[in-house]
């Protein structure tokens, strides 16, 4: 038997894997406000005090922002993906747990990037995590494409998709790169990104209609 | 095409939708508690101590309180909206990611208004949040029912809906504004304008009825 | 109209009731955790430095158990009660909201009795807390069984059921109470209090059998 | 009557034991990043000193790796398990707290372990609270087999299933001893021991095919 044969066993409910991986999804975005933290005040009550704290954490609220945009994305495209499989297997059951690693993880580089704007290496994780996290979704949606395609989907197949796909974490890379010149191209860069993936691509085939897009 | 046309497209699982939505505000409401901190007593088991520092920290307790029957208001009406959407694309999906962004921001104002509950700053800012958390959710709406609507519902909509729904980013408004003036007054009216949307307005159409109340 | 004739309209999905306390009832129970923190070692590698510290923090393992079983039982004894419900209106979310606000202050009475085990103040506001919270879920309890009861079930009604509700709050108040002589007694109330609630009341009634059980 | 008798009633939504196990196991996944702190830089923008800090916590990285392949491993194998289940009983739902209860502890001796991966103790820990773990999860799989195992499933038990289900405690118990020798030996055995688990066990049954993978 080929050793990841087992892989390829398993019938799985789709509706725990989402519900697993929706609850990873909601987790992460809101544990990003945690790392929004003010430095104490000395006067509490200084209206000034405050205002140049606020100013000072700016790069906090810019990395929550960018962070929670990425992984709201995911989460669109995530659902996209699922929902051209016809079944689970132990397969997509891993693959899908790697990339909740990877989304998990999302919190700690957006720190340290909060915490440490003008360090390049900072920056420039931040990048090459979004890079990982998008290659671990092609692979995803490679596996599900490959494997695990509803059968009246499989003759719609973009032969295209994969070098579009790569478009995405070749610019987190630009991005990562530009933080060693600039780190203020790189968050530029990790801004727009995610706008050319903001809907996931059109299938070009007949996607099931809106029979189960209400639970009955 | 038009730029825009991109989000009309989609046929998204309102389940999940409202899986990643509940997740959130559920993560949000008890996130909330982590804020509660009390400062380290010199004396372990000093009663007297102990009783001070749980005085002093009030104010947490108030944010607390305010911020949860908050989120849960909005959690109520979201629950109501979204029942009124025939199913959901990828402009419903954003418009909710960015409610979603606006709720998983809430404890970070709650904070700093517990931590500094007599900066005008600090208090004024708790309010200008939900305001604009409301403002979000009014979108939601609106373009659910411009777009989105249930067709046995299309005709029940109440012209003066929107005008009624402003009354809450007013409201909060009005507070924020106070709270330079007086932050008592500021907390009072923040905790006085949920009231006014404790229970959802009534659709002056036909809901459907109990059918999908429960699972089958 | 009655003042409080809003909440009993609306027709809610108790499906979408119970994901969101589902998800608050998850996210207490595993937050309790990070209350279990060690103070650093001055000794990184020392044995005997991290034994001590771990029965140093003792109390606080206590309190996670504690809490963490009653928080089960209140899940297994929700699940019980909202099956009795046909539906769910505005004023069962309320009381619905309102519970878990009290699930959710949990993780403050423990981490203020685990770091305070010494102080009675602290082991006594910890029972405070439950009583609260088991009193909160008799008024959902005792809404639900007035209003919005299953039609078949109706006539099963245990005349008695209140009484033995009350049983809980009193014995967590007892254990508050007792704290004031002997934390260790009361930490003992609190710890046999949840096992007489560890299964849910027999309904004396026809309760609908597995056909819902599982998922289709 | 059996003092056991009252585990045995109770007609539950495994559902909504899904939903609950679902949303701890993705919490706490996603609350292991929390412990992922770097130390404060001197000079923020120092790339040597962030990468020499980034090294610095290594252990962390592999504390957080290794919790989070054993956690999903456990998910997928519980949802395995709950699949065999005709229904849940009031055993099952506390038994499956109980499981839930020992995940849910995960965070604490993976944080322990990444802040002293030279410490016996502290790594020796780590591997006994998994060998906990593992006798949890066999003492739910147990009861469901002799218990509540769908009736066209009875007959295609292993026999054997007992004995090779102790391989994952035992092996967890070697690292665990192996630490006090060499802790970089236990994590290699820590490592390791998933992977003979990381797919479910074949049951030799015939199991319910796709028909319920996709929710209708």
């Amino acid at each position: 038997m080929h050793p990841l044969a087992r892989f390829r066993r398993g019938h799985l409910h789709l509706t725990r894997l989402e519900a697993f991986s929706d609850a990873v999804f909601a987790i992460v975005v809101t544990l990003l406000v945690l790392e929004l933290k003010l430095p104490p005040l000395k006067d509490h009550a200084s209206v000034s005090e405050l205002a140049h704290q606020l100013v000072e954490i700016a790069p906090k609220f810019l990395g929550w922002l960018i962070s929670f945009i990425i992984v709201c994305k995911f989460w669109l495209n995530h659902h996209h993906v699922l929902n051209l499989a016809s079944h689970a297997d132990y397969g997509l059951a891993w693959l899908n747990s790697l990339f909740l690693m990877g989304q998990s993880f999302i919190p700690f580089p957006t720190a340290m990037m909060g915490e440490y704007p003008t360090n390049p290496l900072a920056v420039s994780i931040f990048g090459v995590v979004f890079a990982v996290n998008t290659l671990l979704f092609i692979a995803l949606q490679r596996y599900i494409v490959r494997n695990l395609i509803k059968p009246e989907l499989a003759s719609a197949q973009d032969p295209h998709a994969l070098i579009k796909a790569m478009v995405g974490p070749a610019s987190y890379l630009v991005g990562a790169a530009a933080a060693w010149v600039s780190v203020h191209a790189a968050l530029v860069i990790y801004l727009l990104t995610p706008l050319f993936y903001i809907t996931p691509p059109e299938w070009h085939g007949k996607m099931q209609p809106g029979a189960d897009a209400k639970k009955p």
